[in-house]
């Protein structure tokens, strides 16, 4: 495969390669690694790849690499630049054949989204979009446990991700990730909303499998001069008539990555948080609590797949990542194979999900920006 | 002291004794335990009450025992009935003499707290009221620690209390708590929020010291055939300018009492909730994160003062309650003795945390009705 | 009921009248609080004795009030002195015709132990021994799903005991607790076994039902200067061929009371720590782990039988001794009323579990000091 | 590099390959992958090794590859196979020039973990040797702490490995891994000491950077008609004068891999348990416990080397065995280079380590076997 973005100066170019190295199922071989000509080539040396496949322009990348014989041939292309500059490379990368995966936000705007669908269903092609927590194999456990109907009509979902490492003017010292995500020529409507609120949203969708109907938000520039939201929360309601809160913060000083949900039923509630990923709670009205665990055998079928070693050993982010990526190269190969995928591959993030999270950004913005309380969340 | 409410039949005038009795500085000797003349006698003599002190109307009670000479006359009177029965019974009291304990919320209506408080101004004496949780020594612990701007500026506040046991049409089995908590005409205008809500929106007043200048709220009844809230969550604005989110919810099922709160300023963050209680965690911008336990050497005066054992013996919900008790009633002996108390003892719920909690109940349930936005918080 | 020890200069005896208070079921009257005379009074009047009941010998003492008419009569003595002073009064006071509630370990020498059993047998009387941590419901919750075999037969138990309070040569700056307790003439033959491993030899045997056969030990003085063993640790073997690890030291730095047991079955396995008292881990070879919870409905009866407010409050250490002092007046109250107490009333610790401490004192040194490695426990 | 074990029916073999494949530093390309010829030759298809490097006899391929030219010659040799089928092809390896990675324990006999030290030395070749633990960044973080002497003199470690996977007759079934792991002909002397007490007796020398100088053990076969031992412990004394205690276990019904280390120095202690593997608690006798973590910026250069992502983001168990691949590898190359390698890239477990690990086994097993309480760690 070959990366738009993620030379030696970004971070989550190197998380995909770590993702995508794991299985064995899937290189790096071609690659336009930074806008800047000198760190991409540098990076693409770094990273062994052949000289005549380090490119410092994607566009050249996309056409030149579209016209290789098929065995050379990538089979998707990973964008992983700031979100100002998804649209583009995607949008070519499809017109020249090749499958993609990109960061979220999917698209700058949430018309480009749905562009890129268009083009997708014209082609064929599948695009991937990193919702990285969908992956571990927990959040698929909850999601199954819900869909099956085991904790009865859904009723309340709290998903929450607060964050501290925006708790400072980090962007005024000239920090690479704090620089473009405050900046909204490069992030979008939103700050902490498009970074992290998306996420949260995302797997509130995910595990539920119920859709926002409604938004109430409230977003907030906690530290002065950062020109986008670094703090916000939003009510939801679902289509089922449940009703949520969501919040996503970054100026929470002191907290990590501490994305939690939970979710209440008729019978009972589930609740996962990152910082225990292999852990999740499943609580009943009227008997113990359980704590399932990544790996034992009482786990579905979605989870299991999404396992790779036995339980008490733990698996993190890094493995969770790798799924994502593992079950968008397993369905491919099927696809290449004339197969049906199994359901355990096809449950990755994809263009709909992307919609969905372009459409909740500027959802959240506009219902923060309005005077009255609810507004439908419109896509 | 005598006691108003609490008989046999009821739930927190148990507790109130048990928290009552633990230092054996105050006893209980005259009572009218239950609306119930029969249950009001058997509940008296159970608690080895003398005859003569037990009553069937706390009207009569409290014009006897006013006329007590003043070796056996009562320093005070708990009032732990439904919120209907509070005003009545408090104001009687204060007219005959006598300092009140009540629970919260302290009256039906905010025109009742204010009148109250009117009245402990006339007449000088002492109300408290049971915000339990206050009580905790390592909730004093984070009041402390903010007061003293340890962690900076405040930010924002999450603050949560989910509960599951009304997770069901309990008050349809006539199960006595869910039946008068859910019944308008005992309970008032909220459910859910007068019930925990206000116990959310004490413990975020007072652990930060900060006053709620905003809200916007949105409140549900989840279960079908309930008369009032059973969930809800509003947005909070305080007086410096953070921002908060409190849920309280009697629907997430599988949930006990797992009251909650979580404060971020500019260097720092703390969290505490009921289900560790003797744990608070202060976390660091670029530090590691401390564990503060209660009874450690390095509290606060106000967080040793509350302390009865040493580090590591668990302190439970009734050790917090039983602070209360303690500080009101050494309170009262420095009053009687004219010594001045000491800062550690008068900190503890009065009038003006239960007429902020009367306007909490009034301005979410209002905020809530509305289609716009946020609404100033009016007392 | 009366005291001996506990004065205002001392550690457990508040703690005792702390949880005596509790259930407003005794109430002290009489007591020798002190070897201080002035301290004796100075406390008798404090704790609101009446004078001619403040006492300075408790030969005195226990000559007076067993000469008092029946009505005034103490119903028992709690002894809360130091090691070397609890054989002589307790045997006093059964010679007086009184109950006796013991700090434990129970008398200062095995043989002792045995001499008040047989006093007991010959009078009649009853007497309490306090290993608090039994008074909790949670262990109480374990040691009755053991008994009814829900995890199998017994294989493997592991207790430990980790202080960090004596890490430095405290008693050489005359910290009182410190001093006495490592002084060989004031607390017997060991140090850390005596105080803190005979809880959790205790705790082992209660929670299993099983009796230890055989031990093997290595204690160890690692603060220089100190007279007995701060540090120590035994293997077990019990009478159903079960083994287990014991662990106990007062130099763990850092730690706090951090009992807590394991027991593992054919089944499965069970674990409790006090520092989350209220949370009893329930484990499976084949499904997901269970979190019991103190007051919660699934309980057995003897945990709820020693709860008193509902789940998510947590119930501490306090109410674990009041639960000792409870089932103690419980069981009293029943003889006297000719009715057969419940079970769940006898379920505290006696004489037998006096011996059996005792002897684990004696055999823990004994092993420690021996070169082979197995040595049968003997009583 | 290239493989000798590890087919499709085995555990470890895919767990090294995730591990190897994570950094995209070195790559599969050769391998004997079972001693099965029809599993070794399909296990090299579903690589995508290429059929002339697919071997059915570990000798034929440490042959063949070594006499091919430099730049496609295997770097290393990982052996992943059962105890018994270590040392031969370890030692072939070496002879042949090959660098060596194995798993533990690193012979059957510790005689021949001593043969493979000379090998070593004669041709200045690299073996390294996988107690995965101890490439956990809060393990190595844990070490540095220790090391600096943060915690003052070390007096007491305790560690723990209880596993549950045993319990059952399972060898009786036929499960794979049951079957060589209980067998004294594949496994060696021991079982459960052998298969986890090693890593236990690894992480205590490791972490501390003390070795045991005596031992007292006591190993017991619960699960009827097993061979070897499935439990055990052992008190240990270290050569500063610091005792122990190590408990292994695999009939602790319901645990996982809960290995867990605990280290008390004068001024502190530390905590870290796999469970919670991006935790490291360091407590005070003084001051608040503090919680490392993963990733921040506090930490040592060795913890961080050994990071991958932010903090939050949690970091596993393949991440950790990684961690031993990429500084072995980085070793490696700084050789190849002629330069010297960093400190923390040779802070990885070698044969000193295998040699103390298999001197464990012999200790264990042999004191076990003693009716002597104590008995010298030889080696």
């Amino acid at each position: 495969m070959g990366m738009i973005g993620g030379g030696k100066d970004a971070f989550i170019g190197a998380v995909h390669r770590l993702a995508m190295n794991m299985d064995g199922q899937c290189e790096l071989v071609a690659g336009t690694l930074s806008v800047n000509p000198e760190v991409a080539i540098a990076s693409g040396k770094e990273l062994f790849l052949d000289d005549s496949r380090i490119y410092t322009d994607y566009k050249v990348m996309l056409q030149k690499e579209a016209a290789m014989p098929e065995d050379k041939r990538l089979d998707f292309i990973s964008i992983v630049t700031p979100n100002f500059v998804h649209f583009d490379p995607a949008m070519m990368a499809l017109e020249n054949g090749f499958n993609v995966i990109i960061e979220k936000p999917v698209t700058f705007t949430l018309e480009q989204a749905k562009q890129l669908k268009e083009k997708l269903i014209e082609t064929g092609l599948h695009l991937m979009l990193c919702h990285t927590y969908t992956g571990y194999p927990m959040v698929k456990q909850a999601k199954q446990l819900l869909k099956n109907g085991t904790l009865g009509k859904i009723r309340k979902v709290y998903v929450e991700y607060p964050q501290g490492w925006l708790s400072t003017f980090l962007e005024g010292t000239g920090q690479a990730q704090a620089s473009w995500r405050t900046d909204p020529k490069k992030s979008g409507k939103a700050g902490s909303m498009g970074d992290i609120g998306t996420h949260a949203f995302n797997l509130a969708e995910y595990v539920t499998g119920l859709q926002v109907t409604q938004i109430c938000a409230g977003l907030n520039i906690v530290v002065e001069g950062r020109l986008l939201d670094d703090d916000g929360a939003a009510f939801l309601k679902f289509d089922n008539g449940a009703t949520g809160v969501l919040m996503a913060t970054q100026i929470a000083a002191g907290e990590e990555n501490a994305v939690k949900i939970r979710v209440y039923g008729e019978k009972g509630g589930l609740e996962w948080k990152q910082e225990d990923a292999n852990t999740l709670l499943v609580k009943w009205l009227d008997k113990p609590t359980e704590i399932y665990r990544t790996g034992a055998a009482y786990n579905s079928s979605f989870a299991m797949h999404n396992t790779r070693i036995p339980t008490g050993h733990p698996e993190g982010y890094l493995e969770a990542f790798a799924n994502l990526y593992r079950n968008f190269t397993l369905t491919l190969k099927a696809k290449m194979n004339g197969t049906a995928p199994q359901e355990e591959w096809t449950d990755y993030p994809g263009i709909e999900e992307g919609i969905r999270g372009m459409a909740f950004i500027e959802n959240v913005v506009a219902s923060s920006e309005r005077d009255i309380k609810w507004m439908d969340f419109t896509v």
